[in-house]
């Protein structure tokens, strides 16, 4: 996408050079097919690292335990369950969560505080501890291990998401490898995304974390399924600099590509996402232009992206365009009602604020396709942004509504 | 409920004296079976009037209308028209909302000041005002003749929403009627909520807008179908005097009443509003209290009635409690994971932050009536909040994806 980036073909996130995973099955995720779900990044060598995390009030231990192992900006691994959040459960949750990445450093020599611990899966559930470090013990890690890792993480997305990207740098190869779990609540009372990107790039971690934020606010965080954020959020990214090119420093040439590199992986790993919650079967993107602040455009197309109207329509392939206008209408965005313009999948619907006769039967078969996008333009400004949201299905519901707990 | 309030048998907006309601069909509701599409509220005499509208910040210009037409604190009639929303047509709609109060008022041979405008349904579709001058002409208001008004004011709820409360003010009887209509974009691109209330007390318009506000506060801003606000929702009261009970001045025995019989109305019509959604099977209650403040405990309550994952939990009658932590987890509300209390139907699910056990079955047994009741103990303060939702189900699916525009 952008120059000089290329798509590494079966890119995963042990592509980046010094990187190895491993996965094994502990026991948790006795309800899935894939019964891998524990597993453990590794990267050799002096390593800074980076994070954002859940914004909701009720945070999984875990998500503690890596903040408080991340704080000196460095990490050498990562482990992760699938099966357990380990959220709500009290003390033990905490002590557990030390407990992890206490037997992940001893397994593999390192010290506690360079590892950081995810989990995902049930709430109000302790860890099965003496499983998880059995499980630990087990793992073997290998520079092909991204993938066993990618499948890993899962709890219920019905394939793994991985890609890996790479740009040249002071005459070396710069990769970045990523890979996620969705944020549907796919299988109930199952939350959070998981998302792990591992770069041979030499990055300080201030300014590895200041892209990452950005990376982030214009890719996870303009990604909706169906609005709840989970107590167990988490992206990672991890700088090992084994690619020997030089520091990436703010405002270089490196840092262009570096950032731009780090955007594609996390917008590809946010639209898998996206594109896998539970019953979806459409992609919609929704891009608001011409706002009067970038707050204001982020807000608008989160908004439309996360309106269960709109998101009905989208799996009818109905452009009932009076649904966007009233999520616009309630979202922070300014607007002037006759500057409005609306378009779906680039034809115009909407122009100064009335609707324009169209061809509904050819509208509604351009959005009969997997993708819909929807494009908003409020002409009262020069900002603009983009968010990815889903159709809502009858199998959303009936999948949400079985018993679980 | 309130003490000295009592609900009239069969009560509705013309209960109180000195009301008349007429309706008739304008041909605007084609696609209703009750082609009832247009209606007046009359008040003869002097009549003070509040309202509360959308905040949305694309609004019909019939709203626009009444809020000019309202400013000074008077009123003496309503006309409503449901088919057409009168939304987003641009500059007609505006003059369209203005020719319908000037032909209801040389109609009732009243000023065109003194008439509110509301319209509910199509967005995107100019009122057709030929129908809707000879309709106006057509309509003949009677004392008895608020349950054609209720019928007239629907799009597609499944019936009429009405109700009456009377109680005594000094050796007089004081009463208040309400109608209204849902607010589930029950039709496709249908939106709105309306509520007309008619009373007899006689009440100054800054005191009976203070008291609408926080009656509206505290019922139709804490129900939620599927979270959008409309171009045209609109509450509005309109006192008349007639009861002869004496001005309701605030600090009064009067005020406290009229006060709770206000609320009364509204509660109960917000409740009917969110039982009657489409596909809605259930009416789901949450209590949030032991919060910092009234605004935290509003915040969490609206926050978990608005949850998709939540109300599909509801639908499935599945005791899904982590769902409802992870809610609260992203409402407004300062939470301690570790005092927390959660209740269904009043059985305790959740106490110091973790889960206990509970017999599943049984639960889910509470969970299946056609009430829900989720009770959430912060215990970090002492306000309390209560809001309405509903059950999402695959009939909403199914309903709001069919073609429509």
């Amino acid at each position: 996408m952008a120059g000089g980036i290329r798509v590494i073909n079966g890119g995963t996130v042990t592509s980046a050079k010094g990187f190895e995973a491993g996965a094994t099955f502990a026991g948790l995720k006795t309800y899935a097919e894939d019964k891998l779900d524990l597993a453990i990044l590794l990267s050799r060598g002096a390593t800074t690292a980076a994070g954002v995390f859940t914004t909701n009030r009720f945070k999984s231990p875990s998500v503690v335990v890596t903040q408080e192992h991340i704080a000196d900006g460095k990490a050498h691994a990562v482990v992760v369950d699938s099966g357990i959040a380990n959220a709500c459960v009290g003390e033990p949750g905490y002590k557990d969560a030390r407990r992890m990445a206490e037997k992940t450093a001893s397994h593999l020599g390192l010290q506690p505080e360079d590892v950081l611990v995810c989990s995902t899966g049930l709430v109000g559930v302790e860890l099965p501890m003496s499983l998880i470090e059995t499980g630990i013990d087990r793992i073997r890690t290998t520079e092909d291990g991204g993938r066993l890792m990618a499948r890993a993480i899962l709890t219920t997305d019905p394939r793994p998401k991985e890609i890996a990207v790479a740009f040249d740098l002071n005459g070396e190869t710069v990769t970045l490898g990523g890979i996620a779990k969705g944020a549907g609540m796919i299988h109930p009372n199952m939350a959070t995304m998981l998302c792990f990107i591992a770069t041979d790039a030499e990055v300080a971690p201030d300014f590895l974390n200041a892209m990452l934020k950005e990376a982030a606010d214009d890719s996870f965080n303009m990604m909706t399924i169906d609005g709840d954020t989970s107590t167990n959020d988490t992206v990672l990214v991890l700088a090992n600099g084994a690619a020997n090119a030089g520091p990436i420093t703010p405002g270089s040439e490196g840092a262009r590509l570096f950032s731009a590199a780090l955007n594609q992986v996390c917008e590809y790993l946010a639209k898998a996402i996206a594109r896998e919650g539970e019953g979806v079967t459409k992609l919609m993107e929704i891009t608001v232009e011409g706002a009067k602040s970038l707050q204001q455009a982020r807000s608008a197309a989160r908004t439309i992206a996360g309106s269960t109207l709109v998101k009905t329509a989208v799996h009818g392939s109905d452009p009932n365009w009076g649904r966007i206008v009233v999520a616009l209408g309630r979202s922070e965005a300014e607007v002037v009602e006759n500057k409005l313009a609306l378009y779906i999948n680039d034809v115009c619907i909407v122009e100064e604020g009335v609707p324009i006769p169209f061809h509904k039967d050819s509208i509604i078969a351009i959005m009969s396709g997997e993708e819909v996008s929807f494009r908003v333009n409020l002409n009262v400004g020069n900002s603009r942004a983009t968010a990815w949201g889903c159709n809502l299905s009858e199998e959303y519901v009936t999948f949400n509504s079985a018993y679980t707990t």
